[in-house]
């Protein structure tokens, strides 16, 4: 008895609320959301981000997407790499991936080379393992996280879902290296071994892959959907720092819609009865939760009444996959875009991203100007408030916030540049040629776009504003511009001291696009 | 150009520096690190807890341990359950085991019952699916875990290592739902698959078990003993706070000692050249590296210029294992103590306890006042000057703190309550018997010691104070203090609702002890 009296009597001398702990000053910060999605592309929607409302615009449900296009302002000419790691690594560092050297995927094993075999080509000295944000190691790019750059600022960073920076056995298999204090299902692993929590999201006793999601045993056997799973565990991560009174940068990067395309049983049936072809059944299904996923979030923000002081960049981190795989032919999964994930066309590369932040952005608007991944960097911390002093990578990424704030400023062009001197998938050399896949790099600089097939040493020609199916090769026609585009291509591609595959039969490494030119 | 100059000139207006973001006002609190072992016995340290050196006290290493008595005060008469989950949720909970229901170590996936059967006693509906941090769910024992009264008062709650507060499929299964923003490596298996980052700590593709340890990928193939890596991310997360300018509080759960007792190839080599037996030899090591886990954390805080403001609880969850898959003769383990984990004699619940608080704690120093692992609820509060308020569950424990600051100050004796109405594992009723495992329940109140024989419903009497090895029974000698504990444990464990197993031949319930005392 005396005990607890004793004990009661210090405690009151001792006890503290929360508001005492931790005082918010009087500048507001904004909190930051990037929805990042994994492979989707850019009709897999019902938001149109052509010119007009496409066939696949009607095949796809996005309400959500829809509410966030209404209340912020869609990018229609923007871009990623054709795969996963190049533009995870890129948004991560702000850096182009011809610089990080990350040019590929990144297989889940440490020295594991993701690049097909070549007989004409060999193995390039890529940066196999990903993005490494620890300075003292040796053989990765290394870069300042912008997550750790807001952590250190006070930010709350959370991440959830993919990660895949980098490779076991390296920093970049952990996202708390990043910067992020929360991980929730961040790993090195690309994709889910499984969406189903009656297959425990992989890990499965002796039969889980490197490719299980870790993190989410709390749902196993609870017939809860992965994108539901990450989507819940999201809203409790950022339930903390509104407790807190915190400000938050949430990486919310759902597994979907990547391989294995599995049926999210929620949302299939629809599509059955529609009758789409049942793999295309099963992707839209994926597509729409999720859709779900951020319109969840969105209710949450809402509920909480933070929704105004929420900024949402949604985007995919490279093109819709239209090789194997998909059901139906292929070069229709992303049309009027030509190919798709792992090509430099157009559908390999080009992003639905919309941005929405209540009183800066104007509801329901387009952005014509081009913008690419590296640009979230500087974008970012820039919305933040946050200095990028002390980085010990050199910048590609230009922000994007002054088109935010003024939707009449008109972006001077610059070069936009997808390096993939990599072989991703073993086809012919014709679909190689047919599809822009293997050994490509193109740029990006105004209304054109010039392709450079690496193995062969050939130009591509195109007036994207006008041909956004790159069917009208002007190679021929408009040699001057070529040219140019050559000259600024190569001088890039070096300043940013870009690799280039070597010929097995000479030794050499190919040349830069400049180096071609007569 | 014109678009950079832009971006510069936005940033110098929005950009602000940390330390304007968030205040930490006036008052001090202490950081708190709870370093939890696992299976540690009460000899298995160079550090003596015993009223003279043992020789067990000469086998082991643990100079860091040394240290850190040195510096704080020994309990040494500090207990917990005989088996893991059962201390680890009273200690998030606050709640003795009889009232948690949790009695058993819980299996990874739900529903599975960790009971052995038992031909003579029904299995019991005891909590095996652990403690629920969720008020929503419905089957499960619940409470708000202190970690989450931290969190909310704006202290950096970190889980590294072993959590183990229940099963997959439940909130249990995930540190976060205990309140922990950053989780490394806790989730609902009880042991390591395996130490060594050549085995990926277990996660080998298609050879992984539930017992996988998460989250460490970045360690994989690189030589990095688990007990080295956990330590390597713990002060990697307490770097986060410190930077932040806030306080935090570390629960710092190292896998080890648990089996697989497998070599720490750091230290194992002198334990074999010592003569030790094979599998002692490798046990030891594990100590020594657990040992050094502790040790870096502490060289770290120093290093940081925390160290006087940072308290350090050191505690292990039950008694060092004393049964098969250890090296030499049973009941030998922890000698003097008898038995070992999962029994209710002293060697199953006894444990090496040692707290540091620069300015509180007197160096050096030995406390006798009996303790237990659910008082570590109240008194973490306390230390953090957080109040316990709106708590659903109704707390067992006893703040400690009043004995740290006033080391003449002595407990009024209070039964501390050691219920086990399950069957841990199967070995022939007399050695149950002889080592005190299998259906017992039993008290520690002032010098006394009853124990409770549920099967066959016998009492033992000890005087712990005089015969710490409990060889002298005086049930027969001493009747009077037979009944007058027995009620008291009766009476106790009503009042927690705890739970007896049932009887197969007559369908009922196993008596109180205070039913059956004349």
């Amino acid at each position: 008895m005396g005990i607890l009296k004793k004990t009661a009597c210090i405690f009151s001398l001792f006890f503290i609320s929360y508001k005492g702990i931790c005082q918010i000053n009087s500048v507001k910060h904004p909190n930051i959301i990037v929805f990042l999605v994994d492979d989707m592309g850019w009709m897999d929607t019902s938001v149109p981000f052509y010119d007009s409302t496409m066939p696949l615009n009607n095949r796809y449900h996005t309400p959500n997407m829809q509410r966030l296009a209404s209340e912020g302002v869609k990018f229609v000419n923007a871009y990623a790499q054709p795969v996963c790691t190049p533009s995870r690594s890129s948004m991560m560092s702000g850096m182009n991936s011809a610089r990080t050297h990350i040019t590929n995927w990144t297989a889940p094993n440490k020295g594991e080379d993701a690049d097909e075999p070549d007989g004409e080509i060999a193995p390039l000295n890529w940066n196999k393992n990903g993005l490494n944000p620890d300075t003292t190691a040796k053989d990765m790019s290394h870069a300042t996280p912008f997550p750790k750059l807001l952590r250190d600022a006070g930010y709350y960073t959370i991440q959830v879902g993919k990660a895949h920076w980098g490779a076991t056995g390296t920093p970049a298999a952990n996202p708390h290296n990043f910067g992020f204090m929360v991980n929730i299902a961040g790993h090195a692993g690309g994709n889910p071994q499984s969406y189903l929590s009656e297959q425990r999201y992989g890990n499965m006793p002796r039969k889980a892959q490197p490719q299980a999601v870790p993190d989410l045993e709390q749902y196993y056997n609870t017939g809860t959907f992965l994108t539901e799973a990450l989507t819940r565990e999201a809203i409790k991560a950022i339930e903390v720092p509104i407790k807190r009174k915190e400000f938050f940068y949430l990486n919310m990067c759902n597994y979907a819609v990547h391989t294995p395309i599995m049926a999210d049983p929620r949302f299939v049936q629809k599509y059955y009865d529609e009758g789409l072809d049942s793999i295309e059944a099963k992707y839209a299904s994926l597509i729409e939760g999720m859709d779900k996923s951020l319109g969840d979030i969105m209710d949450y923000l809402k509920q909480k009444g933070i929704d105004k002081n929420t900024i949402i960049i949604f985007m995919s981190d490279n093109g819709g996959l239209d090789q194997h795989q998909r059901g139906g032919p292929g070069n229709t999964h992303n049309y009027p875009l030509k190919s798709g994930k792992g090509s430099v066309y157009e559908g390999g590369i080009r992003e639905p991203m919309i941005v929405k932040w209540a009183g800066v952005v104007q509801p329901n608007t387009v952005n014509k100007n081009p913008v690419i991944i590296e640009d979230f960097f500087p974008s970012i911390l820039e919305m933040a408030g946050v200095q990028p002093h002390s980085i010990i990578q050199k910048m590609d990424g230009q922000s994007f916030v002054s088109y935010l704030k003024n939707t009449t400023l008109k972006e001077a062009d610059r070069p936009l540049i997808f390096h993939y001197p990599n072989k991703w998938i073993n086809i012919s050399l014709s679909d190689e040629a047919k599809y822009g896949i293997n050994y490509f790099t193109a740029m990006r600089y105004g209304n054109w776009k010039l392709i450079y097939r690496i193995r062969n040493q050939k130009f591509e020609l195109y007036h994207i504003s006008k041909d956004i199916r790159e069917e009208n090769d002007l190679v021929n026609e408009n040699p001057a511009e070529v040219k140019k585009l050559a000259m600024l291509l190569g001088k890039t591609l070096k300043e940013r001291n870009a690799q280039m595959p070597i010929n097995r039969a000479t030794g050499k490494p190919a040349p830069f696009p400049d180096e071609i030119i007569k």
